[in-house]
């Protein structure tokens, strides 16, 4: 691998981004997740670990979400007792008061998700100290994390007081989790335990140091603290390590105790071993998954970079979790369950690492009873999504917003009437089939949730006249709000029918007691697979004949027209520039609606000639204000052959993290974003496709990338597929 | 050309970082450099237009500096009343009190040396446009700036009032250096002029406003502005020139009126065809002066910057004036020519725009009569350049720092004893001649640099017992001051006097006449001669028998040992770390010395086994806290073969600016590093040299890099050569 390629470094010192470098030096293992705050603390920072399933509804909040762990990163040291911090003023460098900051380096090692961060510190006493800071949440061993600190006396030889804790007086956001919190602080270990308040999970944490010194270990009812002093020679160097482990009920019936088990075999490998163990698996992962860019090294950043971050929230032993919108990296969208998942990031996973993707379509599986009372509450049959879900399966969408500037709330509608996500599982479990081969999925679970969501659909669609209709909707673009024959969501539930008729004839075929199973206990009567037929056969898909374009709904037309170009260059969307009222009234489009059916279904949308047209209605009216919005288009356009358009799109995508061209990192990963963006190049540039059961691929590759090198799984087996531009390699694609 | 590795961008707006973008987005055309202010101000910004060759020495100044000029840029506009501005807080975007920035996006375009910035703005009354500024200081004609601002209605109908103004009352960080100013505003024409107060120049400024609607002109004692109201459609656009002409005394006896025509001329052309010629000129210099690097694109990106910033500070028509330390983009060093000049700054020009080069050569021949002054007044013959050069050609070093942070100032001993400039300056003119073969020049001007130079240094060495010293001397390591035999100086000493006795020789042979009176005029008796030969024979060059390697001078090796590689991370070098007093008497080297020496002498300083004892001795001792090192310890490890130092070492060169790791990017561009990167990559990592009377290269390149593609002059041919790693292509290179 070259090296070079795979880190991101903030060096100098830019501590007023530092939220922002919290959430994209986060670290995780798919069992949790953890922002990078730094170890000793620094005010107005936003420590978070976030545990895969572990929600909880605190009093007062409108929605449950997930729960801020104890923070586990404390550790600092003293140096000849001035305390080290980040602070880089200092009248003179020579006699610091206080103690200053004189050098700074930090790094995150994509390759092995290694944080590493160098410091140069001079203490009051002149005494200087080169520190170095490693931590690692161990693949190999989820419940293992792991801290390094290394001090080298490079002026003088101070004496070093290393201080360890765990921080138990954690929020999110200032909202409080956790009750019967219960410390321990003996010989080198210390514990912290607890339950979430509504909620019904345990957790344990616990955690040890290591130091060629004594170690003592303070009490404290929220803080425990183990500490240990260290005389250092002139130029003399010392290794601490600190091992923490977590569990909760969800993985033990006594967290505390295994956490104590764990931390005692930890301590026994010891942090050279666990550490060997840990790159050894992200050596896998990465076999797998990652996307080699000749020809554009930001993209290959970029690339690796978001991926990095679908696969430390990707589950990888636990299939009854999902990713949520921000994956594990921050506390934005409280953790919930989006169509992000199905749509954004599962692709890469079913096609990378489909044992995972299997796990995320589990969570929906085990979800159908949430669904189902979902349809009921709402009056109609079968199985209906929530639109947000946590670890009930429950809607949980809130239904009115935070406070706007002038200090009212706005109502949300799509817990109510975003109802595609339905849909958007039942394409991801057909995807993760035609993919994987996994009929045993298929037949045990999938089947059961594209046919029940298949029942809601029958149910839900409305006659008006000789045709079917869908009235209050929201489709992709959530700017328009229960509006009436969403061309995405009328196209997708003919789509979804489809499908379903379909299965129901493989299943009979292929697995009949199954398919009479289903058929039962769903109630596949042939009068209702009839009137799907009949649905399919006149469901109303607004068309503009005259312009051979889609209708993105009806009257869409009609509202007021924004000169969405014009209002670049922006950090994040136009939204706010129109304020909510006119945004909805208007024609401006939040990210990929129409274009989305296209990435979607591909030629089954309409002509060539059709799909141009729909693009370039479209895309200059579209503000993306949401991210998830650049990388479909980029794949779209590419699949049209519009490379500038392609281009431009992809590098927005690329940069929406990394650059923060959103302006809200802070609140953590863009999760589709970062799937979306491997789509873009696996689905839109490289054009993959399964095509007479292989595989093909149909290069639009922007002019400067060489080649594009990357990893999937098909029906079973590996393939390492790279293309080139069609000159001089007409075939586009060697697999081997 | 791939237009995406040719540009840098700001974009999210970064407010805290207005003085680093102010620096690395200046622009210039080797007549003027003007820093990237914005035009309609800032708080805190620092605008700063300087000219070649203009300086002042401003009463209780220690010396002269360059002038800052007139402020040229301003230019804004009002959108319904409210001031357009760079706040991006606002309560309400919908009413936006006092207005608010929507968005901003500014790019250098550096293949045509165009500084655009977009914005999105809202005024207070809701109305709210897209503003996008442009401007170039043109390369075709050198006297003429151009700006151009274009306003489009994105929301609402607005009136916009544009504003442009010259801004007399400009400073160097507080300090006045101009009188008698004049300002004139005149129907669509503004002008200023001005004299310097005690050094002779004068100067004339004129600006025009070409509008699609009146323009009106506003006297002012030192602001005089030019407006024009325009009632904008919905949707509507209008696009706003400003051309501004520059001149001095230096270029016209009457500035003004020089000013006032060439701007008549400029208006005639038009905004675009000026543009055109610019951009035509640019070609001209990319066509020579790029360096494409395959499979590097950092440092892809950061040679074209570093040579950007040579060749917009690179006079073309001006053989008076020379580049500073920090070129025209800011007020470090005052605009003071150092041996930053000679031997960083020039190798690239002279290669790859061979006149500029000799303008530059020129300003030394020029200034022979300061530098006998210099050598007379310390009583010394011949030929003594001043550490520091500005126009008068006298030494303007000042002798004492500015206060440190305890009060007190540090004596500065480089103007007394830093004498190795003479020689660097001899080495530049003697490469000057080796590659372009310009016998004309070195005939008539070159050899009367070299051999009175070599006088002084004759009359300089001293004689102790059987050997020749050179004491009080500071070597390039500056952190050691007033030291004894200096290896670098005594070596390069004896290289000097080489050069002269050879240069005789052929003097004798191909200018006999210019021979005689040369001997006449500097007294090249055969007894001098006979003494240089003695210097040469005699000269003592510290060096460790035992270790093999070179002593950097006597005494180096019982000072203080400090473990450099321990500083880091840091930004800056490691002196205000250790303070003056301890890092004169310690190990710590500031920059390349015995490791400059490799770098000018190559196998003439030792053999392998003692090139490598040096810089296995000397790197780890070095802090690089002058810019000018990094770079040179590439070259150095690459011709080494020591490759990992050699990346290690190019990658802090190609960010000093690019990422501010000095921490002083404010202050102006480092000009010695940037024209270093270039000798890094075509000296070092390609091993470019003459060989026999062709040109041979000796591949080293990083094991990413994939090929070098540059250009040379070599004796007046245009050489493009293309350099692989040896394997595959053993000859390393094909010139064509």
């Amino acid at each position: 691998m070259q090296k070079r390629l795979w880190s991101i470094s903030e060096y100098p010192f830019q501590p007023e981004r530092h939220l922002y470098y919290e959430t994209i030096f986060a670290l995780g293992n798919g069992y949790l997740g953890s922002r990078a705050n730094f170890e000793e603390g620094l005010e107005g920072q936003t420590p978070a670990t976030l545990v895969h399933g572990v929600y909880n509804h605190a009093p007062g909040m409108l929605v449950p979400e997930l729960v801020n762990f104890p923070n586990w990163t404390g550790l600092t040291l003293t140096v000849d007792g001035t305390p080290f911090h980040l602070r880089t003023k200092a009248l003179d460098l020579l006699k610091p008061t206080g103690g200053v900051l004189l050098g700074y380096k930090r790094t995150l090692h994509m390759d092995v998700a290694l944080l590493r961060r160098e410091a140069l510190f001079r203490a009051e006493s002149g005494g200087t100290v080169k520190v170095i800071f490693e931590r690692f949440v161990s693949l190999a061993d989820v419940h293992v994390m792991a801290q390094r600190l290394k001090v080298i006396a490079i002026d003088g030889a101070p004496r070093v007081e290393i201080l360890a804790w765990i921080d138990a007086e954690v929020t999110n956001n200032g909202v409080s989790h956790w009750t019967n919190l219960q410390t321990t602080a003996e010989a080198d270990q210390i514990t912290v335990s607890g339950k979430t308040g509504q909620s019904p999970y345990r957790m344990g944490i616990a955690s040890r140091l290591i130091s060629p010194q004594a170690v003592n270990a303070a009490s404290h009812a929220t803080q425990p603290r183990l500490t240990s002093v260290i005389q250092l020679d002139k130029d003399g160097t010392v290794t601490i390590d600190k091992l923490t482990a977590i569990y909760t009920s969800r993985d033990s019936d006594d967290p505390l105790g295994s956490a104590q088990a764990k931390i005692q075999e930890a301590t026994a490998i010891g942090y050279d071993k666990l550490y060997q163990a840990h790159t050894a698996a992200w050596a896998d992962h990465w076999r797998d998954s990652d996307v080699i860019i000749e020809g554009d090294e930001q993209a290959q950043i970029a690339l690796r970079f978001t991926m990095y971050h679908v696969l430390i929230a990707a589950p990888q032993h636990d299939d009854d979790v999902s990713i949520g919108a921000k994956t594990l990296s921050g506390f934005g969208y409280k953790g919930h369950v989006f169509w992000d998942t199905e749509l954004f990031i599962l692709p890469p996973l079913t096609l990378t690492q489909p044992e995972i993707a299997r796990n995320l379509l589990m969570y929906r599986y085990k979800r159908l009873p949430g669904a189902r009372h979902k349809a009921q509450a709402n009056g109609y049959e079968g199985a209906m999504y929530p639109w947000e879900s946590t670890d009930t399966g429950e809607e949980t969408t809130p239904q009115w917003s935070d406070p706007q500037p002038d200090g009212t709330r706005i109502r949300i509608w799509t817990g109510d009437n975003e109802q595609h996500i339905s849909t958007d599982i039942a394409y991801a479990i057909m995807q993760y089939w035609h993919w994987t081969g996994d009929t045993e999925f298929m037949i045990r679970y999938g089947a059961e949730i594209v046919l029940d969501t298949a029942v809601f659909w029958g149910s839900r669609v409305e006659l008006k006249g000789d045709r079917y209709e869908l009235t209050m909707q929201i489709g992709p673009d959530e700017y328009h709000e229960n509006i009436n024959n969403s061309v995405f969501v009328n196209r997708m539930t003919v789509w979804h029918l489809e499908q379903a008729l379909q299965l129901i004839d493989w299943l009979q075929q292929h697995a009949p007691d199954q398919a009479r199973t289903l058929t039962e206990q769903l109630g596949l009567t042939p009068a209702r697979l009839d009137h799907w037929r009949d649905v399919i056969a006149r469901m109303y898909l607004p068309f503009d004949a005259e312009q051979q374009r889609h209708i993105q709904f009806d009257g869409f037309f009609e509202m007021e027209y924004i000169p969405v170009p014009h209002y670049e260059p922006r950090v994040g969307g136009v939204w706010p520039m129109l304020g909510h009222h006119r945004a909805l009234q208007s024609q401006v489009i939040k990210q990929a609606d129409v274009v989305m059916l296209m990435a979607l279904l591909g030629d089954q949308v309409g002509s060539r000639e059709v799909m141009l047209n729909n693009w370039h209605t479209y895309y200059p009216r579209t503000d993306h204000g949401s991210s998830l919005s650049p990388a479909i288009h980029a794949w779209v356009a590419a699949r049209l052959g519009l490379m500038d358009d392609a281009e431009y799109m992809f590098e927005h995508a690329a940069m929406i993290d990394l650059q923060d061209n959103k302006g809200n990192v802070r609140d953590g990963i863009h999760g589709a974003a970062s799937g979306g963006l491997w789509q873009a190049v696996v689905f839109g540039f490289c054009g993959l496709t399964i095509d007479h059961g292989d595989l093909k691929t149909d290069p639009k590759l922007p002019d400067h990338w060489k080649s594009v090198t990357f990893t999937v799984y098909y029906q079973g087996q590996r393939r390492q597929i790279t293309v080139r531009h069609p000159v001089g390699n007409p075939v586009g694609a060697t697999g081997s």
